[in-house]
């Protein structure tokens, strides 16, 4: 076992990792911006570097400063924790080479997965699902047509170079196909000077739903259970909750054993997650791979007692993975909200600042994740969430009620927070019923959006 | 189900029970003295009512006022927490008497557990092991000496109405009886002019553990395990955990069997705890039954994730038990530390005061259990518990190791607490393997005590 790490990120997940390696008899090095000097993960590892600028390409970013900052303090291991490096496959690559652990996959994972297309077709030849489409690119409509029928209406025609929704069309009828198409390359050659479209089947109000994965470097594969993520805001996760209440034992199966196999076919190790979409069908079709840990871990942790960033740095180590499929139980329901610093009647617009007061509800089943403290003043150059709330109780509907408890209890004074709009979705009639769709936040808080 | 209950307490556990309540969508009415009028038991309440002056006999102790309290309010029933009016069989027969339901066992059984020696005699008839010794008051040694042999050595002289330690010699060897029988009655005669003595089994550094139970009013009675919390000074715990490191699953099973026996036979309803002392040889002896929820229920909590708090209101309510002794499951390990507001280099004096700063750490299986915020004045007028740490892990090693971490992570500033000799029991030789007995603090911090 490693007897330092060195944690690169900063805010709760820092924190987290620092508690899991000080529960580990684990050393932790913290590196720290400029703006992060009061930081609690600057104060609350054994050691801390500070790397640069506020700026996050100054500090955060800054691969050399790290690596400089891991050999300095003599740290075997550096855990990326989420966002910044963590799925950088040329940092993974860098500590490689300078003989230091990247608690995470292999270089090569993260690079093939990342690439949407290569790890489209690597789960097409795996036999995951993945949405049905071309496997070439369309240039003319009669061809496109002729495609569409095959994968059956709606779909949804793309531009290969497309982006911000330029290029894109939904077409629910074969009659608008012609029209449709013309005019959304006609788009893409003014958009980006190339016609190459592709078609794809158009999943109507799915669900997000995901695998967690865990891999060790000997080919042992688990998944723990589905996160239903389908409360999101600009594609932004707001709410993560498992079990889905989509999902019935047998999907669930299907769908971890798809995950399972989606990780063996890219040689995944490490923690994980494949991302599916749900149609109203219970049709599911793989999105990607994040090789990382990811915000919303706590709910997986809360539903199987596994702690998965202590996983994460057994396996790192070499350890064997100690858990079997069949030792995973997935218990209750667990939700959890993120609280963000930002203002949800301005467009949710950040809002960093001093936080005067803070009250943080503890008790039975409930976790509260943060880095946060009375007097501490949130910078504004980082990610505006500053809180998770995860709670579990016996079922979706107790867990609810939990966590309306504990919004309503929370304190978080000097700033805006949107701990009220996380309590309306509490209250919303289409949550409380688990009827929940990745246009959810578009369709019943259409005035916030 | 009931629409609004009063919480007759304070503190920690005033607040557990009220975000118990709000989870229930039941209504919550806080008393309060005129010392805690900024307290969060008051804050958090839908209702609060001071009931009178600091001292608990004006306020928490008045039975009067907290019973003009409930009707004023319509609460429907009282929950007592611990302390204070929870074991007062008048209290629960004078909500009775006000139709206001008690959460807790009847007036009766409060009454019938309360008796020591009726206690005794029932657990006698009812075949659960009580320490060995006389039935009948013994007046003179010989007499004595008989039974002594009988019972076989070490024994315990009691004197019947000592206490304090008067009147009290444990005897190791038959030759030194008669002098230690006459020395003893002697000091009896003098200190309570009354020369009638009992005999005892002296059960030699023993542990403390007992068994949670739950009971409804239909005659269902299950047990959750055990509680090792044989880390006391001057009887006051001070470190709980479960499962006990001295239990086999055969004496756990055996054990549990008794405690369910015991709360039958004196026909025990609500939750509560049957306290046994546990020999070297794996004997075990009834003590009592706690009529009441007991400080350290949240260490079942995280081991069954069963609510105990919410039991107790079911069951108050006319609910019947839904849970199954066979559905009860032990999962890992769990340790509670009390942190006090106390100074362990002075005798544990109490050291009430202004928290300055605080910081409560959170994370993956990690309860606070608290009532004190940032600038919160702790008042000098109650009991010096302020906080309850209790976590959950795999196995007790690495609850230890959790433990160590978080103690070393929180803050409280501007009071003085046993915070740090509880870090010392965690990383004392003998708590560390296991071997805990009720002369754990005398033996290994003799300068302490």
């Amino acid at each position: 076992m490693f007897s330092k790490v060195l944690i690169a990120n900063r805010g709760e997940i820092a924190v987290r990792i620092i508690r899991a390696c000080r529960e580990m008899g684990i050393r932790t090095v913290a590196v720290y911006s400029e703006a992060d000097k009061d930081a609690l993960h600057t104060q609350l590892a054994d050691e801390s570097v500070c790397i640069g600028k506020a700026q996050a390409l100054d500090s955060y970013l800054n691969m050399e400063r790290i690596l400089s900052a891991t050999v300095a303090s003599g740290a075997e291991a550096i855990h990326p924790g989420f966002g910044f490096l963590s799925e950088n496959s040329k940092f993974a690559e860098l500590c490689d080479k300078c003989n230091i652990t990247f608690i995470g996959p292999s270089a090569e994972v993260i690079e093939k997965t990342g690439n949407k297309q290569e790890a489209r077709n690597t789960m097409i030849k795996a036999g995951v699902p993945v949405i049905p489409g071309t496997k070439e690119p369309v240039m003319d409509a009669g061809r496109g047509k002729e495609i569409a029928a095959s994968i059956g209406y709606p779909v949804m025609i793309k531009a290969a170079l497309g982006g911000g929704g330029k290029g894109m069309r939904a077409v629910y009828d074969e009659k608008d196909f012609e029209k449709e198409f013309n005019n959304a390359q006609r788009e893409a050659i003014n958009g980006f000077a190339d016609g190459t479209m592709y078609i794809e089947k158009y999943i109507e109000n799915p669900r997000h739903i995901e695998f967690q994965i865990l891999a060790d470097n000997y080919g042992n594969v688990i998944h723990l259970g589905e996160r239903d993520c389908s409360i999101q805001r600009n594609h932004q996760k707001m709410v993560e909750e498992s079990p889905s209440a989509a999902l019935d034992e047998k999907t669930r199966q299907q769908m971890g054993e798809m995950a399972v196999k989606a990780a063996r076919a890219v040689g995944y190790t490490n923690a994980g997650t494949v991302e599916f979409l749900l149609d109203k069908n219970k049709n599911f079709y793989f999105m990607e791979v994040n090789t990382r840990i990811q915000v919303e871990h706590g709910v997986t942790e809360m539903m199987t007692g596994v702690d998965l960033i202590k996983e994460q740095i057994k396996i790192a180590s070499g350890e064997h993975l100690a858990i079997k499929q069949q030792d995973v139980k997935l218990s209750g329901a667990a939700i959890e909200m993120r609280i963000n610093a930002e203002n949800p009647y301005k467009k949710f617009a950040p809002c960093p600042g001093k936080i005067s007061d803070l009250h943080i509800p503890g008790g039975n089943e409930v976790r509260v994740d943060t880095a946060v403290y009375t007097g501490y003043t949130i910078p504004p150059f980082y990610d505006s969430m500053i809180m998770k709330i995860i709670v579990h109780d016996k079922d979706r509907r107790q867990a609810i009620n939990k966590m309306k408890s504990v919004l309503g209890e929370v304190v978080i004074d000097g700033i805006t927070t949107n701990r009220d709009f996380q309590y309306e979705i509490c209250n919303n009639k289409r949550f409380e019923t688990g009827d929940i769709t990745t246009d959810f936040i578009a369709q019943e808080f259409p005035d916030f959006i």
